[in-house]
């Protein structure tokens, strides 16, 4: 996901965006500084504080969406946004485990407009990085003085075995001839809901809120995190390469199976059929030019579109964005956050990058 | 470490060993069942239970000696072993992420007498299965009942912060021309003493104890953890292959720079001075026979025992499991648990495997 980072200067971007980042850096910092210097290096990098080779970043980072949710999730339970710093910073710190690792399996060169760790400081490095990273999250929520730290921990370490769960299967449909829309719903879930949906719970979490609450804002991030996967599969395919980062047509250049993709295949008619022989055939995974060229990959967009992938994705994401709001709206919690909550969903669903 | 399943027969194994075999294997089975099953199958073979085809082994796994120290660390605070089996299991749980995420990073393709995880799922499978153990470990620990569940399990986070980190010197050392002694120690205090450590305190931990317990079961397991390496070393230059089920001279042939080479290369004069001349050529990290020779290493192994680095080593290991007795004795405990423990310190310093 090249769309974790939201951009810095858009005057739609919710207020929720801004005040994440100015009470996340400090927090993120401290955090990092625990870990070993070559360690701590490559998570500077790697988060966009640094360039390779140490010099700080002027202007680094950006807005992110899990610390987002996680300190909307303290306000939905009426406590103070900072309840929820120890769990933004957790959420951020699972995130970015799951970026390295995953950018190293997958063969991504490319994070955030710049090099992938692996691709600087090797396949050691992104495993012990990522690894650094998922115990530091922990370390983060078990420090922080929450009478609900170990409920929150527990909430961080079911999502982690989900999100592997969802990788595990992401990489077992690429050696497949046939993915149904259930599963890649199911390994969606699992890789992208569980995490936001842990995001936008954690906070209520620390902050001891009742289990409606919990439950309701766990069941929103669930939901948004199923819009803002639909809305990345279609920037896979058709977004801006300038402002996603990602090379044009990356997704269908790996023959991913992503949501749209498996919707065309499967219930797409004759170009759906037509698609699934292009699936077939060998891909690039390296992105280094070889397998399709561009005209194949215009075609299989063609298709993808003309079995109707785009039009369902665009519409199932703006129905769950719908789905995640009705998840608040049927707990009691102050109108101020839920109100943010929303906006922040809507805003997911209409991104461009 | 080849040797950190103890054999199953031998009238020398101290009790706790025994214990903790019969106490744990339920709970591991719960933990592992918890995960998808692709990577419950990866983690059902590497643990010994069932072969690569996931045909069950008829009398699998070993005695292991972390959870055995978590359940003893229970009795040495006054509590029933039954206290101490989450953290067991925890320990295990992230003893067995490092070994499947450091055999890929190390190249090792053998792991108890069997192909490494690597060897068999890839690279890919290694590192889902490595984070899925981690993440488990955390999780399993805080579902248990104990109050200070959080203690726990910020332990756990924190030690693994220092297994990481041990990992991350360790891989560091092999680039370098010069390692000293005291960065040596550093390193195996982070990558076997940490978890050692966390694993003799965890138990005490989930039972309330109070500080200069858990204190002393700590510098107890950080010392054992000491000894056990530096016995890991000898064996791994002089120990029996059909014993630890790695090849003769394996870690001279991937020209590592264990406790003894270290100290052989900085205190063992002329000898040393050799040997550190050749540590300097090329080593055969594949262990596919490339590199040196069985003359060749055979002569390293003379020079490291020239230089003293033998019988510094041995006793080095004596006076670690003394200074481990010392930790116990200071602090107010049972004599029971304690005398085990020492039993337990005095084994690993003299096995064989």
């Amino acid at each position: 996901m090249s769309a974790d980072v939201l951009p810095l200067a858009d005057a739609a971007i919710p207020a929720a965006l801004h005040d994440a980042r100015d009470g996340l850096r400090p927090a993120m910092e401290a955090a990092v500084a625990r870990l070993d210097d070559a360690t701590s290096a490559i998570v500077s990098y790697h988060l966009g504080w640094t360039r390779i080779d140490g010099v700080p970043v002027e202007r680094g980072g950006g807005k992110s969406l899990r610390p987002a949710l996680a300190m909307l999730s303290a306000r939905a339970a009426g406590a103070p946004a900072d309840i929820g710093i120890p769990g933004a910073v957790a959420v951020e710190l699972v995130h970015n485990f799951s970026l390295v690792h995953d950018d190293l399996m997958d063969g991504d060169t490319r994070r955030r407009h710049r090099p992938a760790v692996w691709t600087v400081w090797g396949a050691e490095g992104a495993i012990l990085t990522g690894d650094a990273l998922l115990a530091l999250a922990q370390e983060v929520l078990l420090d922080c003085a929450s009478p609900h730290r170990a409920d929150a921990a527990r909430l961080l370490a079911e999502t982690t075995r989900h999100l592997v769960r969802g990788q595990v299967q992401d990489l077992a449909f690429e050696r497949r001839a046939e993915v149904g829309l259930a599963e890649c719903r199911d390994m969606v879930a699992g890789k992208t809901g569980a995490l936001l949906s842990a995001s936008a719970a954690i906070g209520a979490v620390l902050a001891g809120a009742p289990p409606a609450i919990v439950d309701a804002l766990s069941r929103f991030g669930a939901q948004l995190g199923m819009a803002f996967q639909l809305v990345d599969d279609l920037l896979g395919i058709w977004g801006d390469p300038a402002a996603t980062g990602k090379p044009v047509f990356s997704d269908l250049r790996a023959h991913k199976r992503t949501l749209p993709v498996t919707y065309a295949v499967t219930h797409g008619g004759p170009a759906g059929q037509e698609l699934a022989g292009w699936l077939a055939t060998p891909a690039d995974r390296t992105g280094n030019g070889s397998g399709d060229d561009e005209a194949a990959l215009r075609r299989a967009a063609g298709l993808v579109e003309k079995a109707g992938g785009r039009r369902w994705a665009t519409a199932e994401a703006r129905r769950r964005v719908g789905a995640a709001e009705d998840a608040l709206a049927a707990a009691g919690m102050p109108d101020g956050p839920r109100a943010e909550l929303a906006a922040l969903a809507r805003f997911v669903a209409t991104r461009e990058v």
